[in-house]
């Protein structure tokens, strides 16, 4: 396990780290970006993850969120990986939405992709032993929050790691990926044209399994994606039918931007750390 | 006075705004941002112009510095310009420190950059106009603050406008443009070679001048521009021969990102805030 910084920025007292690494699950070089608060009190650190949309890199967030205002607040590191596997020799597609910069946090199963496409393996486990060994005074404590097809991952990977994962939380998150445009085309490439196959990739069908942790989702009514890709009503009834407590929320006016993130991030802060203490 | 509205997202309750418009003073189509607090309760509202540093667009600091949290929480309207006039017929240099991204915010005589590179009329005037016919409720204060060569260009269009902003606050300016490389290469193309034409466009010689307002400028001691053009020794002794306060914080460990930026944003707003009611 090696890693090289290649950034630091002190930012509210604690340091922003941008890192690069030879990911051997994804089999390529990654980069990600961790925050270290300044824990000048020498306490636990709980850890939150923040997982990016459709062509972010791990810059989005560190850069655009001001998410070190409160990580630094509430005395919390924060973890940013990257959205696909990278480079020249990595399969890829003309379209933003598949391929590089688009990995949907799934292990994919079929040509051209196989090979490297395994952003929930790379996350749950190799970039997980990271995190780990670069936070210290790591309290053991995890949650995961994400954006559009970031949040779709965070409600993917805290559902099936409910003993791991104290709370989720997403903006704007891709809900039903099987029965939408973005999620069917990254399905059908990633995991091939048998649907049965997507279930376990789907927070509208992980949502109906037991231990499901605190849910917090936010979503702009003026979201460009809103009505085609992020419809939130097969979710929520299949979460009232397993009598699941899911805290939807729709802002009037806001859309699918930083601006919409930024102007919430607070409220997810707060709601995860009821959590992580 | 024509201008088209090209985005709008809805921030912390208010709206950030970016428009396009053809300058008669730069003689090109020129963006500009703006952002308007939600003013639920139809205040006067003041107007912050924030001047960004080289390379920037009116984009970075509406992406990146979370401004808009501030702006919302003290009911004050902002305007961001962007650093110098754009398009394929503008003079361009292959240097980001001159031409376009660097307009210094001085207005050139020198070939061949005099016909566009008027970026301080731009701002004072043309600017000014638009800014007021958009501002609902505006209460006619205004105050200035700026990042780099745009802490340059708040300090020269306050000190040169002291009647008219009633504040001034800097993020790692330069200070003694006439002294440090990226100003003498600006000055020298923008102005001619005559270092007496360069004493209106320095803060360090405006700051002789009477009727200075407040100043606030704050500095990363790891701020990898800071020895070699950021030195505050002869702005602050002229400042201190002339009588003039100026409050001069340097903040252990912080470089020139956005990352400082957004630390030291809200001291910042606090201390405009303190001379716009």
């Amino acid at each position: 396990m090696s890693f090289k910084l290649i950034e630091k920025h002190r930012s509210f007292g604690g340091e922003q780290y941008k890192y690069r690494h030879y990911s051997k699950t994804l089999q390529c070089d990654m980069t990600f970006s961790i925050f270290l608060p300044s824990n000048k009190e020498e306490k636990k650190i709980p850890l939150i993850w923040w997982l990016s949309g459709l062509t972010c890199t791990d810059d989005n967030f560190s850069q655009k969120s001001g998410f070190q205002r409160l990580a630094e607040k509430y005395q919390v590191a924060v973890m940013i990986p990257d959205t696909s596997p990278r480079g020249e020799h990595i399969a890829n597609d003309a379209g933003y939405d598949l391929g590089q910069g688009a990995g949907f946090y799934v292990n994919a199963t079929q040509e051209p992709w196989s090979k490297h496409y395994k952003m929930y393996s790379y996350i749950v486990d190799e970039l997980t032993q990271i995190a780990i060994s670069l936070v210290p005074h790591f309290s053991g404590e995890e949650s995961i929050m994400g954006h559009s097809m970031g949040g779709h991952g965070a409600l993917v990977i805290g559902l099936k790691n409910t003993e791991r994962f104290k709370a989720i939380s997403a903006f704007s998150p891709i809900l039903s990926p099987s029965q939408v445009p973005w999620g069917i085309k990254a399905f059908s490439a990633y995991l091939g044209e048998n649907q049965a196959i997507w279930k376990p990739w789907d927070a509208s069908e992980l949502i109906k399994e037991i231990g499901t942790p605190p849910i917090l989702i936010t979503q702009g009514t003026q979201d460009e994606f809103y009505s085609e890709q992020l419809d939130e009503t097969l979710f929520l009834k299949i979460a009232q039918e397993n009598n699941k407590i899911v805290n939807y929320k729709k802002m009037e006016g806001y859309d699918h931007s930083y601006f919409f993130i930024t102007t919430f991030l607070e409220e997810h802060f707060a709601f995860h750390m009821k959590y992580l203490r």
